[in-house]
Order: structure tokens, then sequence, then C-alpha cells
């Protein structure tokens, strides 16, 4: 066996030991009896450990050298080669005592973030994320010097690899210079507007999950590989073969379920593309947050929210919930899911201004982990920065900064990957449809096969061969920007 | 660290990894999809690779005879070392070549037999089973050799440890001195009894399902802790602080799910009671198969089947499935939950014909084991059998010999413990009536507590510091026998 047959061996079946992972996480959010929890925890913190045991192997090092030199690696045997030693720098960057020292502290304060998110009192919270920051700032620095780069950008590299904040940092830029103007045009074109009428409910959890999969199916997901389940806050999760999505399901409002489980089917079938031949090995993994949450709001924003497909869908809306009358006539429904507010919370935020809801967060987290900002003055920051970016300003913490897990669970570096995903989203899919015509008129008939056969081919497929900058550059033909963004929401909303 | 710390650390780890095990298990059975097989089969396979690694690993021996000669270890730690050097026995006794070619040849027969049962097809599935037979020979070989015993008691040894067929031969004899006599005369009584009346359905799957998990409620099963779904086959799997039980519902006949979820919470409660203190080792684990099938044989033959329960519950079958008439009076429902047939399967057996059944695939599968019976003189064999002990011969081997997964499956030497449970579950529950005469008042009104009570202190709560032989001795005051399982049959079907 050569090295690099050593190094595919041992993370086929790191693999293994992850998909078990996986469908462990899964099983805890969908189906686990509560009473279960310290013997999960037993479960997931011992496999996770033979990981970080295989993955920090004392040999680990000269394998990965002997790699390096191994001629007789094509394309992506040495692809799998630079994504092997990026995962062993991130996992050996970081003494184990600080290991175990983040893992205790992101514990602490996650926990208490349940419990004063709901009480509204930051000044709980506020020690335990203190320390936190303090831990992830120790982690970013011993990342920083392995990796030779700044701190913020070793964070950010462990979701979206390779990333630089500089380049964030242009794209936002940009990003403000006209998405404060576009936003009061939308405001103003949507105040002259018909007013939108909200379709009345109850709407039943069967009919809502019957639609779901139906939608899912033209989304060509394919149930002989996966689920779709109820779980309190929708998620994709599973493995490449048996993806296991979620959502839930609100009886006044038909809308949010649909639309997450569009959303999730978007990131499960990325995982289901990634190229069979690859499974099992580094490269063959999906290409960091940037990319995936391009692939879902893909599905979500460009293809299900289009004119196009909620005209396709209204019938069906019609017979599904019994409806009638002005609320569900198709011209109204296009305004329900296109509707624009400058609103408090994120994860409810339409694709015009969640931008300013993220780019506020990864602003305020660079300034934390750079030291230039204290946790006791985040809810003052956050307030502010909500006046100036959204133009709303939260009256308590619960909808101001408690509002996120992220930062609580120490995801540092997480935020700005909503809006890049965004970006690449509608770059991705002006490319796809100007490369083949056949995907509009798909998708006004509810047939997604020419746009899923286009991401299999130029996003799917490719799996983490070429970098998260490089992959967009080759599936688009230009680097990642602000263009195809800015004419999507133009389009949509002020020439719609 | 001592070096029996060491070794109570190693398993806690294998432990928890047999528990993601259990869990991934249970997925398997009811919720994943079928695509994910291959995919799931990587994973169980990794991990159970990394226990059998743990298990053999080269300093193993030595540290548990380092533990052996500690004299600081109190009893249980000294029953943990026992059952740790019995866990490793089995895993070092067997080469890994021939552990392989087990694990193929298993598997092979196994899908074989899956497909040629329904084709009622022997044939077909002769070789395979020849090959696995001869496999199953050569471990049994090695086993026999590193324990010091016969061959089969070899591979009794891996579900009831600690037991010999010697001593199965004298419970098998003695039973055969009455079991037919006894059966005679129930059918003679029965013949002169009223004829049962069948309730008529349909039974809708929600009502079962509402009053199983009821029932289980009365047997004091914690959802906390556990879940009832639905199987293709019902077992009882999961860890000790999640019990996952499955059941399948028949729309046309209610008694059979209800009466397999009071015996898989039977099982449930065996692993729920087993003592926190030493979750993760050994000496924590249920005691074999011979006492799991007395715990699940007590709640459903002895407590749910007695006239006392059935009385109880009647008025809530009539209630749950809007049932009246002579086919829901109570007497009619005792007779319908007693009945006893000479029949072809083993698992529609009743209890008094059950072991008739064993005895016969216990005797068979001795002979072959032992080199006396060829696989393709099975089918006569067994034909044969089942006229002398049963009094009814299969037409196909499909009632036959195909009937069950357990020789395809190599787990020869498994039947005896059915029976063996059988007895212990009569010769306890004497006991536990005996010693707390609010037990028996309790059963008539649904209430399990001073059983479980009892159950817990004697037998749950004892989990494997001692052998099952002396664990049944300790809790009824002699050694397993047949005079309590005699006595509960003449008492329930000749003097009921």
């Amino acid at each position: 066996m050569t090295d690099y047959q050593e190094l595919e061996a041992r993370h086929k079946r790191m693999s293994a030991i992850g998909g078990a992972l996986a469908i462990l996480g899964w099983d805890q959010s969908v189906i686990m009896p509560e009473g279960a929890s310290q013997s999960r925890a037993e479960q997931v913190s011992a496999l996770s450990l033979i990981i970080h045991e295989m993955q920090t192997a004392p040999d680990m090092g000269d394998l990965i050298a002997a790699a390096e030199s191994d001629t007789a690696l094509d394309d992506w045997q040495r692809a799998n080669v630079r994504e092997i030693r990026h995962d062993w720098l991130h996992a050996t960057a970081v003494p184990a005592d600080l290991v175990d020292r983040k893992i205790k502290a992101r514990s602490a304060s996650e926990l208490t973030w349940r419990s004063v998110r709901a009480e509204d009192d930051f000044a709980k919270l506020e020690p335990q994320l203190s320390e936190l920051l303090t831990i992830t700032q120790d982690v970013a620095a011993v990342k920083a010097e392995a990796f030779g780069c700044g701190l913020y950008d070793a964070l950010l590299d462990g979701f979206d690899p390779g990333r630089k904040s500089a380049e964030i940092d242009v794209l936002f830029d940009e990003l403000m210079s006209f998405l404060p103007g576009v936003l009061d045009e939308v405001l103003a074109a949507q105040e002259a507007a018909p007013a939108i009428v909200l379709p009345e409910g109850p709407f039943s959890t069967q009919a809502q999950e019957a639609l779901g999969r139906k939608v899912m199916e033209l989304f060509q997901f394919d149930f002989n590989h996966g689920r779709l389940d109820v779980s309190l806050h929708p998620f994709s999760g599973g493995t490449p073969d048996d993806s296991r999505i979620t959502t839930r399901y609100a009886e006044d409002d038909f809308t949010q379920s649909l639309m997450a489980v569009i959303h999730e089917t978007g990131h499960a079938q990325y995982e289901r593309g990634l190229p069979k031949a690859w499974r099992g090995q580094p490269v063959g993994q999906s290409r960091g947050m940037t990319v995936h949450e391009s692939q879902s709001l893909l599905f979500e924003m460009l293809a299900a929210r289009s004119p196009e497909f909620i005209s396709y869908i209204a019938p069906q809306l019609r017979e599904a919930f019994g409806g009638s009358g002005p609320a569900w006539e198709d011209e109204n429904l296009v305004r329900l899911y296109h509707k624009v507010e400058r609103g408090l919370i994120r994860v409810d935020a339409d694709e015009v201004t969640y931008p300013l809801h993220v780019i506020l967060r990864y602003r305020l987290e660079k300034q934390m982990i750079e030291g230039d900002l204290a946790v006791r003055d985040l809810p003052e920051a956050f307030r502010a920065g909500m006046r100036e970016l959204v133009g709303v300003a939260p009256e308590t913490d619960r909808d101001g900064c408690l509002q996120d897990i992220h930062w609580p669970s120490g995801a540092f570096g997480y935020f700005p990957t909503y809006t890049l995903g965004a970006l690449g989203a509608s770059q991705i899919f002006q490319t796809a449809t100007k490369a083949d015509d056949a995907i509009m008129p798909g998708i006004a008939k509810g047939d997604f096969s020419a746009l899923l056969t286009w991401l299999r081919a130029n996003i799917h497929g490719q799996a983490s061969k070429l970098m998260p900058g490089a992959l967009i550059e080759q599936a688009t033909g230009e680097p990642l920007g602000t263009k195809a963004f800015r004419g999507h929401l133009e389009a949509r909303y002020l020439r719609g």
C-alpha cells in the first residue's frame, strides 16, 4: 500500500464514523427521547474522539508529506491530498487542552444562551460569552500561525476554506454601495402595488407535508435515499446516500414550511450529487458553507420564488388548502412570496434585507475577534448597527444580539457565508440559465431536471476538487461578485 | 491509572460505540431508506471493527491478568474482570481469517434464505448453509479449545454464558416426560370448554397503537427514555437509557401486536433496570439470552396473559375497538389468549407447545454441529421431528426447516434459550408472587409496580454480577428447573 493509499484507507474509516455521527445527530434532533441526552453525548464524544485521534496520529504528517511528493497521483488524488493536509492542519493546530477548554466553554455558553434568550437577560450570558470569545481568540491565534493568515481569516477558513476577509470587505462594500438604495426603491414600489392579502388558515400539517413531499419530488429528491421529518429548526443532515431533511409546520402559515423544505432540498441535492467515486474522501465532500448555501438559496430564492414557479404551483396550493378568492390569486401569491420588510430577525428576513443583517454581524464579530469590541458592549453596538444598516432597532436583546445561536456556540466566522452564498446563488443561476435555455421553461412547468443536470455537472460533481473561489470562477466564468445578485434583485423587485 | 481502571476506560469506550451501533441498528430496521443500505453497512462495519480491534489489542491479555491479581477490587469489580476475560476469550479465540469467512458465509446464506423461503426452495440454500455449518463447526472447535468444553457448549456459551448442554438435556428430558401428556389433556379440556368466538375487525392501527402505549405505561415503561415504533418483526433495541421497542399491526387481529408490545417491554425494562453505576461495563450488562427471555416471557405469559390481567384490560379492549357481544366477554377473551394448538410455526406457538418446537430444533442443531446430521438431510429430519414432537408435520419446507432465520444466519446454540427463558419466567414469577403478596392483586388492577420492584432488586439490578445459573438460583432459591413451569401450565390450562 502506498502512503497515499494508506491515507485514503484511514479517511474512509473516518468518513464512515462521521456518517454514523450524522445519523446520530439527526436522531437526536428528530427522534431521541429527551432522557437519552447523556448517553447520546457519550456516544458522540467517543466517536468524535476516535476521529480526532486518527486525524492527529503521530505518523499523519509524514504520510501527507510522502503523498505530496508522489508523482503518480492524478488531479483528483492531488486535490485529495491538499484537502487532507487542510483538515490535518485544522486538527493539529490547536493543542488538546485548548480544544478541551473550547468544548467546555462552548457547551456552557450555549446552554446559558438557551435559557437567557427567553428571559432577555444578556447580562447573565456576558461572562460566559466573554470567556468563550477569549478562548476563540486563542484558537484563532494558533490557527493563524499555522495557516499564516490573520485571526479572523483563520476562523473563516473553517467554514469557507481559503476565503479571505479582504475579499469579503470588497464584496460587502459593493453591496453597501447599492443595497440601501435598492431597498428604498423596492419598499416604495411595494407601497405603490396592490396590498398583499394574507391567505387565511388553518393549514393542516398533513396537507403541508403532502405538498412538501410533492415539491421535493419536483426537485428530484430521491426518497429511496432520504427522508422528510419534523424538527424544531429545519436542517439538512444525514449522508449523501441517506439525506435526512427536516422542516416544521405552523398551521397559520404554509409558506414557511414549503420554502424551508425547498431550501433543505437544495442542501440535500448538493450532497447527493457529490461524485460516487470519491465517497468517503475529503476531496469528495461538499465545498464549504458558501457553496452549500449557494445551492439551497438557488433552489429556494432563484428557482422556487421565481414568478414562473409560483404561477406553476399556485393551483396546487389552492387545491391543497381549499383556497379561493383574492388571497389565492397568482399575482397575490407572487407578492406574498416577494414581500420585503425592514425586520428585526435575520432568519425571517427576505433576500433584499438579509445581507444587511449579515454585514452587521460580520462587522461585529470581526471587531470582537480582533479585540476592538468587548462582549459587554455588544448589545448597544448591535442596536446601533441595526438602526444604521437595516433601519430598525430592536427594543430587546432577545430581538437583537441574542437572537442567533452562532456566537454563543462559538461559530465566529460563519455569518458571512450566508450572503456569499446568496451572491453565488445568483451568479450560478444566471450562468446556468444562460448556458441551457431549457432551464427557465422547465421551472415554469415544475420540471427541474435541466437545472439539476447543469448543477450536477458544474457544482455538485466537482465536490472539493477546487477551492471554493476557483470552483465558482470555473462554473461561472468569473470570480464571485455582486453583479448577478444586484441584477436579480432589480429584475425581481423593481422591474418584476 | 491501575490496570483495572485502564480496562474500565477501554470498555466504557467500547460500550459507547456499541450504543451507537444499537441506535444505527434500530434506525436501519425502522427508519432508514432502502438505498442507504450500503453506506450503512460501511458505518456498521467500521464501528464493529474498532470494537474488535480494541477487544483484541495486544496488551489486553496482560491487563486482564494484572487486574485478576489486583486484591483491592470489590465483588462487582472482580465480576467485571471475569466478564471482561469472557468477552476477550470469545473475541480472541477465533483467528481473523475465520471471523472473516464466517461473516461472509453468514451474509450469503442469510441473503439466500430471504429469497428461497418464499419460493420454498431448500435445495438452493443447501450448499450455502452447509458451508456456513462447516465454518461454524470450525469456530466451535477453536472456542471449545479455548474454553475447555464441547463443540455445542462453545456456541451455547455465546448466548447463555456458562450454560452446558448436559444441563439442558436433563431439563428437556424432564419436559418431555410430562409435556406431551399435559398437551393432550389441555387440548381435551379446551375441546370440552365453550368454543372461542373470534372478535371481528378491522381493528385500526391507531387504536392498537394507543392501547399499546397505555399498556406500556401500566408496565411502567418510561417514554422519556424510550420509544414505540413499527418494524417488520417486533424487537427491543437501543440502550438502557434509550429503549427502542417495535411492534407491527395487523388490522384483522389486535391480540398479536398487544402481546408483542408487552413482550418487548419486558426486554426493555430489564435493560432499563440494569444498575446505573455499572453502565458501560461488561458486568453492568444483561445476563444473556435465557435471563433476557425470562423477563419478556414473565411480562407476557405470566403477568399479561393471566386471567386477572385479561379481566382488568377487557373493558379497555371493548372500549378501544368498540367491541360488544359474546366475542368480547371476559371469559371468551381469556379463552382466546389461552388458546393451545398443535401448529407448524414456532413464532405463532402458544406456551404449551412452544417448548416442543424448541426441543426439536435443539436436537437437530446439536446433531448438525457434532457432525451427525448433514444439511441435506435436515428437511426430512425436521418433518419427522415435528410429527413426533408436536404431532403435525409441515408439507413444505417454508413451514418447516426454512421458517426460522437462526440457522441461515449462523446462530447455532440460540434456540434452547427460548425455553430455558420460559422455565426461568415461571420460576421467577412464582418466587416473586410468594415473596410479595401485593404482586397478584396489583396485576389484577393493572398495577405492576410491586412486580417491577421485585424484579429490579432481584434480577435487573444484579446485571452480570453472577453467572446466569447462579443468578436464577440466588433469586429463586433453587437451580433452574421445570417444576414451576409445569405447575403454571397445569394451573392455567387444566385447573383454570
